[in-house]
């Protein structure tokens, strides 16, 4: 979106009508309350049982990948060692339609009206203008984004003088350290202060690095887990050994313009470099995965092609043929991508960011502490060589614990007692 | 900026035509470069003469406060002091129109295609595709923002090697973390990227705060130096006995809706709170200045009143009579305002920021550090309440460092003699 804004921007210096639309947007009440953090309002509960919640801004398919599958898949095992607690999912920021229930085949869609005692619940809570949402003595949250955790924190606050009790823990399903999604501004001081909620709050970390990330930088939680990255069991059923690889002249990015953290113009910058320092540049195919866009032209007869989000299938063949992979992360959350190319042989290319150093995991990976440009086109000129002068370069061992079947979440089991 | 974007995603969600021109943008030629680092490149010049160069954005008079203005201020102290040395600015990002050039009256314009020897120019830079800009080797550069510094890191680059010397140092004068000016992203890497230089780097800090915030977070230049800042010459004017103030129960904010790091919505929210638990709310007055905004009614009868930009004049007289003032700055530069306040007898609400800390500055500031609306409305009300129970409750001393009139840059002398 970053993008399109300094575009409007661009646009903007020379246009009345969007110079004026721009001002009196300034002037306006948008400008004045902080969307996110719309009120979230409670109300008693006749229902005094057991319940977890789980607070999600979305579970609509276009959201179901990648963090909120994640969160939902811990709920799913949290519920399944919580015997006779009830479950809801409350979503903060959008409504399922019909086809998004469809993977929720257990739950019922209840009105926040209602003051229901469905065993699992969905209940829709982003139109919630005037509303409030029937909290019981005993129900817990699980939060899954910052904003999801500002309710919560206030939630339990509310929840404990209604009910005269101890304020309930909040558990804080952490997957990235979300100020760095903003610039310095409410929304980034916002997110930072629910790390700094001063009442019992247990943190659940995707990642020993991001974990150490918070710890680096003083973040206390009451209790603290983490979990490790896992390849996904389907991309191993494609793991070959090594010499069944076809290893080409092949780049493989993981290119999506829409996710800042990405980088993706720094990877685009760098190629428009390295095509000029690489002497058979024309022999290598580029080819970006993640995020469908135009086909990019980067000078010297070189063109990037565009393969979107592809299926997982076709995913893991670009794996197999891919002498080299890019995939930035601006973030010290580790990354996919990084991980599932180096496990296929491919010499990647990533960033370390303060404590994340991805080369730590395996031998094909390496990282750039400097992101510019002229420093990746020279790093990618250099592992090209690596791989011109030995073809399999890529087979090294990885990292046992990011293929075996071991639970993701060993500590859940005491993790859901000491809510109870 | 920012909200303005948001009300574009939102309006986007709705109307085909804007999703249109997103998804075009998103695949568009704009989305695969980064503008800052627009080329920017040199050519050998005649010209073997010392010449210091200032690489500043712009120097139009919309842009010329704050950070500019004290960076110019460098420039010429700089000057003063390098004996024969000529001295060129070139602005990467604006062209200067003739009312801008009113406060340069010793520069001369000079075209990027001239090799002038002319003593004090100003070579307009920002259109330069397909254009050079003639580099001689004693030419000296000071960076003042990151893509500034980003180009002074390569033209010395270039330098070194088309006249067979040492790489000149680059100076860079620092103001603030810029990173933080941006989400996780390309850009945020390209602005870490140039404190990561590996070549010789003077940094010249504003403040020994942000000084200290670069080297806790393990950034070293070859050579640091910092001023502090000092209470601005025209305001100090307006000093008086704290006796002949006549502090009313008026609240002042520093509002700068188009700032995202001043987070005026939290500071709004906060007053939407504040309304509901100061007893005697109505009675307030409630007045914001820096930018101009639309007055805001933030509930039960309380307005606050917008006076934008205002005359030093006039700022002094807001000083002088309101009893409270609130200014957040999401960054470790201290930030004027604060300390502007509380030398003017007002309690001041501000943010502390990682090692920033204010209220080590002067007995009247409150830091807090969980930045929220509902902790920064309570901690208004406390103080409100301060200074109902006790109406001179301001009269504490400043930090003389603060008002003396010694060299704001001491170090000047030794720096440039570093630097030839």
């Amino acid at each position: 979106m970053s993008k399109f804004i300094e575009f409007i921007a661009r646009k903007a210096k020379n246009n009345k009508t969007i110079k004026k639309a721009y001002q009196s947007t300034v002037n306006s009440y948008l400008n004045t309350h902080i969307g996110e953090i719309t009120p979230f309002n409670a109300r008693i509960s006749e229902n005094s049982e057991r319940r977890i919640n789980l607070l999600v801004p979305s579970i609509n398919q276009e959201h179901l990948f990648g963090g909120i599958s994640t969160a939902l898949h811990f709920f799913d095992r949290f519920y399944e060692l919580d015997e006779k607690a009830a479950r809801r999912i409350i979503t903060t920021d959008a409504s399922p339609g019909n086809e998004d229930l469809n993977k929720f085949g257990d739950y019922t869609v209840v009105s926040s009206e209602e003051d229901s005692r469905i065993e699992s619940q969905i209940v829709p809570f982003n139109d919630r203008y005037n509303k409030t949402l029937p909290i019981g003595k005993e129900d817990v949250f699980i939060a899954t984004s910052w904003w999801t955790a500002y309710f919560a924190q206030r939630i339990v606050r509310w929840q404990a003088e209604a009910y005269n009790q101890m304020p309930k823990k909040v558990i804080y399903f952490i997957q990235d350290f979300e100020p760095g999604f903003y610039s310095w501004s409410s929304q980034y001081s916002l997110a930072l202060s629910t790390y700094l909620y001063k009442g019992e709050q247990l943190a659940v970390f995707n990642s020993s690095l991001l974990k150490e990330f918070f710890n680096n930088h003083g973040f206390k939680f009451s209790e603290e887990y983490c979990f490790e990255p896992k390849l996904n069991a389907s991309l191993k059923q494609h793991l070959a050994p090594f010499e069944q690889l076809n290893k080409k002249k092949k780049i493989l990015l993981y290119g999506r313009p829409s996710v800042a953290r990405n980088a993706f113009t720094v990877i685009i910058e760098a190629l428009r470099n390295w095509v000029w320092i690489q002497p058979d540049s024309l022999e290598w195919e580029i080819v970006s995965a993640g995020e469908q866009h135009n086909d990019i032209d980067v000078g010297n007869g070189v063109i990037i092609k565009s393969r979107g989000k592809m299926s997982l299938e076709d995913y893991a063949n670009e794996l197999k043929e891919s002498a080299i992979g890019i995939s930035l992360m601006i973030s010290p959350h580790p990354s996919y991508p990084p991980l599932e190319m180096a496990h296929f042989g491919m010499l990647v290319l990533t960033n370390s960011y303060e404590n994340k150093d991805l080369s730590n995991l395996h031998d094909n990976i390496r990282s750039i502490d400097d992101i510019s440009p002229d420093i990746l086109a020279a790093k990618l000129q250099s592992v090209c060589s690596e791989f011109l002068t030995n073809s399999s370069i890529g087979r090294v061992k990885g990292n046992d614990n990011y293929l075996n079947e071991s639970d993701q979440f060993h500590f859940i089991e005491s993790l859901v007692r000491g809510t109870r």
